[in-house]
């Protein structure tokens, strides 16, 4: 449909097809707006002298609707796989990973106090499962007196929670819209102490997720003794799982998460309690038997040590591991009913209690009952306390899974907090930009799988031991700790806000408290695996800065002041195609180079001089206007010459752009791939490096 | 220089510079030959109308010699590697590769019966160091009464081998540019059996090496038993040695190969007939208890058998491991010297009638010394018989060495055939065509390098156990015996040439009878491994053909008639021009797309259409011709919306080509690549599968 240009214009532009205007790019609608570019213009002469036609095609109204003048939105047809590959491999993401989420629908749940409960609280409330183990497993290196030692050193890490928990409740104030340690020490600090608690924490997320699914794990097989052989798998299938759903995008849903917590609370105040109540009545006595072979076991095994000063920090270090996971809600503030942080201060004091009686309770039973794990034993000390006060009935089993499960919670937390970090250094472009990456799920896929790999490594290698993880695991914690409190103490000194002169203090003593505690974790178990956290600390925070340095570099290369700097006129590429011989690839290849350019030569690489003879021959009866260069190579090398020739040609302009032309097979089947365009990548390679070279592929589709 | 048309024109063109003709494209040097395609014309128009003045350059001079119009040849320094990785690449190549080789450097040397004996037959001589060991370990299993059989078993193996040698000499007369299994196959019987027999080649090669390693291990740690235990290590790292010094292009050099098998024969021979000498004086007894003990731990193992003719039979299955490597002659019949079907058959003969001396003498020696391996023992036993014979002294740990070295060396030779057998199938289309390229040193890289990995692979998975391995061996062998000797046999009877009426019952009984060994072998091994190579050979043979099919497939499609399809001019280009923003690379990239084309059109894909604003007025402000389209993706995807854009773009010009232009940054160092191109690489993916869809890489080199 032609319309010629003043009458008969529409007042309805009619789907996918033509408005009319008046000559060329200054074309306009009938209601007198601009005819944006996305339409696409035709003019034609008409019959009389000047009269012209212009048709408008709006080709793109099928598949885009259009929000303005030069802008379309894609419909979601737009997400469609092409190829029969993209197509199973789209059906497999949409099985494992579900249907992709537009942007619009990131909303976050505002959770109640009882679910923000169980969402933040899991990491920290599940340490409580493994952390009187660890202080256990250290002092009965040096026999039974020591043991007694086991509730002293658990009641002050439990004072050590409180100033913790103290301390993070100004932080929660300070930071309404979520305040990690890395944010907080940027705010306050700088760089370099918020790039030291980003490796802190990055560090102990991967920690977090190897050490809870471990734990986990230990807690199913202290139950299912023969599937202890099986451990690594069963973890490594864990973190596997994981990895999984949270690239399906798990939003941290309260719902999914405050069944297992509020079970696990259930149980285990249960088994406290009710191993309280058998031991007041009588019920419940120690197993001297079993607690002197356990002793035994150990004075056999060797490794006994004398008491010492640095045993027992050691076994106040290990037990801090009881700690990890304190900072989440104060990471997470935003997440709470308003009024946000009073709600969030409740939580976090809730949760410094609910934890510290667990801990404690726990710590006092196994004391009381003489709970010792043999040196050879695969079971955890919490099922044995729990087949002490439940025998090994439906209870014992019970608190068992509940156990497993808010590990395995545990460990999904740090699949939120580690991609969600590694977010905001992408950002501030201390990571690499793909961090930053929204995947279908609009969960950051970069950081989730990162963490699955990782942490999976980390198990393969520790052979899924909580025991010797453990002594790597606190350290990044109260390092992040630190740093977060010093952050704090910074801001209160110098912003010198109301409350001030209490907030100080505090925010000081949690600071030198972790501070020292960070530094006996360092001293303490240096060489039972500190060391590697403490070598890779600095080697991350390294990382992080070159990464920061390269793109700051790079972005000062490519910042441009558009009135300062017009488009620059280049002059016409000089175009070069390699040719193996004359087929209709090459052909097709050639006509699209000629489309491009009159300036085209083809070049055959050849170490057979009687074949090349052949090629020009045929050349000549082809006909074509585009000249054949012949380059011998005695080394049967094809990128060297090429290089050489292009260097050759380069010298008379060496403005003017080289580019060349490949052509390229696209084998029907995959498993054709290999057969082809070995030369071609490798020449693509060299290529690269090139500088002022263009590789232009052109693809040549096999239909059989 | 710019001299007029017509006068002053030079009789000797200077180096890298002028020559001087008439208008265009007729211009002609001095010397009345055409000036090539591979000079620079520049056209200018002289002071008088009409006058023009035609300036040729030579830019390719100094890096290229001129071997005729159009024809370059690339100097030496072409080949030098560009950037600091290449350097580097190419540093620790040329250390562990060496130089690059001309073409023409691509000799053979002509061998002597002396060292062809030595480059050819190793393969074959070597076996004698396993083959007896094989029996004894299958008849042992039947008790002591069994072992009699050892001798018997023995010659008719050597019965055998006398037939195939008989047989293949009329192999060598008949194709003296060497008769490999495939080529008579193929050359007689057709495709099919040919493809057989390269597959059961191809096997019987990778078998070679990881047998010929793994006893030449086992000959080391015999003498160094505390090496047992890294004899996996030791073996894989032989065989990557091997696969470096192959390719290096140690090509057969008789010298290097005369020394280790002419030692290997010495020693061999003299362990013989010392042995028989001491017997034969008294001096060696057979150890009585040893053998007793040996026998003891067979039957306590709970591993015997009733003695059985499957027995006997796989006993005679695994000592037919002595006759690999046997039709290597018939391979190489153009290296030796003239007349050389006449050496090589004196060759082969000389060969047969040793090897047969050295089973036989080893058989012997075995059988009277009472010899039989314990069953957990790590003692071959030709070391045991050496021990005896030469008690524990340095003649003992020179035949130990002197049968590694060969063993070392049949391996080698699997490292000469297999990638040759790979050119030859490459050649006709039944393998990827990389396995016909030379690399720098004249080898067929993509052979040795995919020899070195699959055995080294069967080395691990055997754990380098030679009585594991040799059931898979020997079927491939005999099956690739069968198609040759059969090929042989059609051929007499097809040609009937002089000869046939002996040629052809020669061959028949050989066919016959390999073809009757190949069948024992599957039978009686099949449930020992053979089944594996039973069920990999037709699935290599599918393979094979489905290669060929395909690249059949792809010549017809691309095969023309240039007279018949002059070149297609194509309607010019439609560019598109992903931008993720305005920036340097970004104004540059336009740049080259607008010196290719007058349509171009810029294309921003976002989910924030505030950001998209700003970037509508930089545009602006910029002032560029180049329209900027902003395309919404709701579902943050890059790909899915700028297909579909382009889907339409196509839909007013289908036969156009769209040509995507990308910029890619090229780091200045590999570390900084993970941080950059990650999305533009996903986006190739994508079009890569897009019909007449192009792609531009124009690369940003980032300076700092």
């Amino acid at each position: 449909m032609t319309t010629p240009n003043a009458e008969g214009s529409e007042t309805e532009p009619k789907p996918s097809d033509s408005t009319i205007g008046p000559n060329g790019r200054e074309a306009r609608a009938a209601d007198g707006s601009a005819i944006p570019t996305v339409h696409i213009r035709e003019v034609r002469q008409g019959k009389k002298p000047g009269e012209r036609y212009v048709r408008v095609h709006r080709p793109f109204h099928e598949t885009f609707r259009e929000a303005g003048p030069d802008t379309l939105v894609a419909r979601q047809r737009a997400y469609a796989p092409r190829s029969k590959l993209g197509r199973s491999w789209q059906g497999i993401r949409r099985f494992l990973i579900g249907v992709p989420l537009a942007t619009s629908q990131l909303a976050h749940e505002r959770l109640s106090k009882v679910k923000a409960l169980a969402v933040f609280a899991s990491d920290a409330l599940s340490s409580s499962s493994y952390a009187t183990e660890e202080i256990l497993r250290i002092l009965v290196l040096a026999g039974a007196a020591a043991l007694s030692l086991t509730l002293p050193v658990a009641g002050a890490i439990g004072l050590l929670l409180a100033i913790v928990a103290i301390s993070y409740r100004q932080t929660i104030k300070a930071y309404p819209l979520g305040g990690g340690s890395y944010i907080v020490s940027k705010d306050n600090l700088g760089t370099w102490p918020a790039l030291i608690a980003a490796s802190a924490l990055l560090t102990s997320y991967v920690l977090t997720v190897a050490v809870s699914i471990s734990a986990g794990v230990l807690a199913l097989t202290s139950a299912v003794p023969f599937l202890h052989e099986h451990r690594v798998l069963l973890a490594v299938s864990l973190v596997g799982l994981m990895t999984l759903i949270n690239l399906r995008g798990v939003s941290e849903s309260g719902t999914i998460f405050a069944a297992p917590t509020y079970l696990f609370l259930v149980t285990a105040f249960g088994m406290i309690g009710f191993g309280l109540f058998r031991i007041a009545t009588g019920s419940l006595v120690p197993d001297e038997a079993a607690t002197a072979a356990a002793l035994a076991s150990w004075q056999e095994s060797g490794m006994v040590e004398a008491l010492s000063a640095l045993l027992v920090l050691r076994a106040f270090a290990q037990g801090c591991a009881a700690l990890t996971g304190t900072e989440a809600i104060s990471d997470g503030v935003p997440a709470f009913k308003p009024p946000e942080w009073q709600n969030a201060r409740a939580t976090l004091t809730w949760m410094a209690i609910i934890l510290a009686a667990l801990f404690l309770g726990i710590s006092y039973l196994a004391t009381h009952l003489g709970i010792i794990p043999a040196v050879d034993s695969h079971e955890s000390v919490v099922s044995m306390i729990a087949r002490s006060v439940f025998g090994d009935g439906a209870l014992y089993y019970l608190m068992q899974v509940a156990t497993m499960l808010i590990l395995v919670l545990a460990a999904n937390t740090a699949f939120a907090d580690f991609p969600r970090l590694s977010w905001f250094l992408a950002r501030d472009h201390f990571m690499p930009h793909q961090f930053s990456f929204r995947g279908d799920r609009l969960a950051f896929s970069t950081g989730i799988i990162t963490l699955g790999i990782v942490s999976a490594l980390l198990v393969v290698v520790f052979n899924a031991d909580t025991h010797a993880l453990i002594p790597l695991y606190a350290i990044g914690v109260f390092v992040a700790f630190t740093c977060s409190q010093a952050g704090m103490v910074k801001r209160w000194w110098t912003r010198r806000e109301r409350g001030w002169h209490y907030g100080l203090p505090v925010n000081v003593v949690g600071a030198l408290t972790t501070g020292a505690v960070a530094i006996i974790q360092a001293v303490a178990q240096f060489t039972h695996g500190a060391w590697l956290v403490i070598v890779l600390i600095p080697i991350q925070v390294i990382i992080l800065r070159r990464i920061n340095a390269h793109y700051m570099r790079v972005s000062d290369q490519l910042a441009m002041e558009p009135t300062a700097e017009p488009m620059r006129e280049l002059p016409d590429p000089i175009l070069v195609v390699p040719v193996p011989g004359l087929n209709r690839a090459v052909g097709r290849t050639l006509s699209y180079a000629r489309a491009l350019s009159k300036n085209v030569t083809a070049v055959h690489v050849t170490d057979d001089l009687e074949e090349a003879g052949a090629l020009k021959r045929r050349w000549k009866e082809w006909g074509t206007d585009v000249p054949l260069v012949i380059l011998e190579s005695e080394y049967r090398s094809l990128n060297g010459p090429l290089m050489l020739y292009i260097d050759a040609l380069a010298k008379k302009d060496p403005s003017a752009p080289i580019t060349v032309v490949l052509a390229e097979y696209v084998p029907r089947h995959w498993w054709e791939w290999p057969l082809h365009n070995q030369t071609a990548l490798r020449l693509k390679w060299a290529l690269f490096f090139r500088p002022n070279t263009a590789v232009v592929d052109v693809p040549y589709h096999l239909v059989r």
